[in-house]
């Protein structure tokens, strides 16, 4: 099925989910913010599931009664962590075991620098998994191209949903990215970009090591971020406000977290759209300003 | 503010309304079917109103407690009646005295080939009308354009739920088609087809005299369908399926109606995607389907 990139995929999700009188879906802590208000938008509560080092808290997630998880093992938006093996198993045995769903957001999965990217959860156990993904980060989010697939049980309930949300998404740009798929483009165009994207998160993680080095990183070599975890002593808002009144826009992480005000101070550093002189200055800028707040 | 699509404005602005307390949102009976049922999927109420040959009957619809109307003034769908100015006077009073909405589907309003289309109520009252248009009907549903013009007190709710829902709509094609009305392209392409709609309306309005004696077509000269009544005798299901048979497709009306089971028999006949020669033939064979029928 597709969707108006992967927002419209979770609520067509949650929409239906809802209307079989599920009432709550874990999310991880931290997601996606725009996520969690958008589950909460279309009628449902969010129970937030700690993410570590290995993805998603499983054994946390055993201790609630929900009826779905939105989760993204490849990378875990913001963090960047990707879900161990030993986890992916025991989520699949909690939703074969209680019924229910996993929503598995495919975010950047097309983006892992070190390696092959890890196989989807949803060829393990296809009755149990909602596929997600979107061509926003690998071609534009200016296409609001998304798609599902879902298990049969779901289909009807989720074409429903998304007919009466919209009728259906842009048909021109659906034959556009088939066409672009079919004829190997869009294979090439992500093998010509991944080693871009992977000398612009080099450039950063150096820059950061020299401009920012109470700054750590998070997560592996993947994506087109990097999540900065900065010392508690640091203001977050009071950083991301200096740095725009300097016209570099970094965002702060701590909306992300079901409770900002406990989350430690971070940023959100995008590199993908940037020149690798631009995050060399950019960077250089920020760490000036971390570096008189700080002081 | 840019949806995908007239069903998305409709849902957008019924989800705003929701988040207000709002409960109950009155449509013309009949209405398009798909809105009703997209209404109901936002969780409102919906307080069927009648349409006569003036358009929505203002009069019942002051004997109700509804926070919203959705009415297409320039043509009701599917019977084509357009509302008089009267009734138009009527509503902006309405929604004026009980703090009401009046969401505004400017459906059709293009296509008017006996007269110059009449303007939309939202200038006459822009703090109390939601206006709604759509590329649909005039370049192709295959885009997913839609656009509302807000009350100021609207449009912040709306914009939010837009948001949740899907983040956006398509940029290519936004400026694709601002560019296509800015450069007078569209109003070209408006010109152009209009006299070729209105040529094959007359011409399914002439093979239906002949072919269809017993069918009544309904509303005024405008849009890309017409209306038939048939006999109360008539099997409306029946007639459809008999017709797919053939691969006849028309559209049986009786579900855009509050209680299918108390409509007239109708059909809706579409016939702007069809050439003079192909609608002849087909009413032609309709016709003989009709007649096999009630014989």
């Amino acid at each position: 099925m597709i969707t108006s990139g992967l927002t419209q995929a979770v609520v067509v999700i949650a929409r239906s989910l809802r209307a079989r009188g599920i009432e709550a879906i874990a999310i991880e802590d931290p997601c996606f913010g725009f996520h969690r208000e958008a589950i909460v938008n279309a009628g449902l509560r969010v129970v937030p599931i700690a993410v570590d080092q290995d993805g998603l808290d499983v054994a946390e997630l055993l201790s609630h009664n929900v009826g779905a998880v939105l989760v993204a093992p490849a990378h875990s938006y913001p963090t960047g962590e990707v879900m161990s093996t030993l986890r992916r198993t025991a989520l699949i045995s909690w939703a074969q075991n209680n019924d229910g769903l996993i929503i598995e957001d495919d975010y950047d999965a097309e983006f892992r620098y070190d390696r092959s990217p890890i196989g989807a959860i949803q060829g393990l156990a296809p009755e149990r998994v909602a596929y997600a993904g979107c061509a926003s980060k690998t071609l534009t989010p200016a296409l609001r191209l998304g798609w599902l697939a879902l298990p049969g049980w779901l289909v009807g309930d989720a074409v429903l949903q998304k007919l009466l949300d919209d009728m259906g998404s842009t048909v021109l740009e659906q034959l556009a990215l088939a066409r672009f798929i079919e004829s190997g483009g869009f294979a090439r165009h992500l093998r010509r970009v991944r080693p871009s994207y992977r000398r612009r998160r080099d450039t950063a993680l150096a820059c950061i090591a020299t401009e920012l080095p109470d700054a750590v990183p998070t997560g592996v070599a993947a994506g087109l971020h990097v999540y900065l975890e900065l010392p508690r002593s640091c203001d977050e808002t009071a950083l991301v406000v200096a740095a725009r009144e300097q016209n570099l826009i970094v965002e702060g992480a701590s909306w992300h977290w079901s409770v900002p005000s406990a989350a430690r101070p971070a940023l959100i550093i995008g590199y993908g759209a940037i020149s690798e002189p631009a995050i060399r200055s950019g960077l250089t800028l920020l760490g000036s300003i971390y570096a008189q707040l700080a002081h």
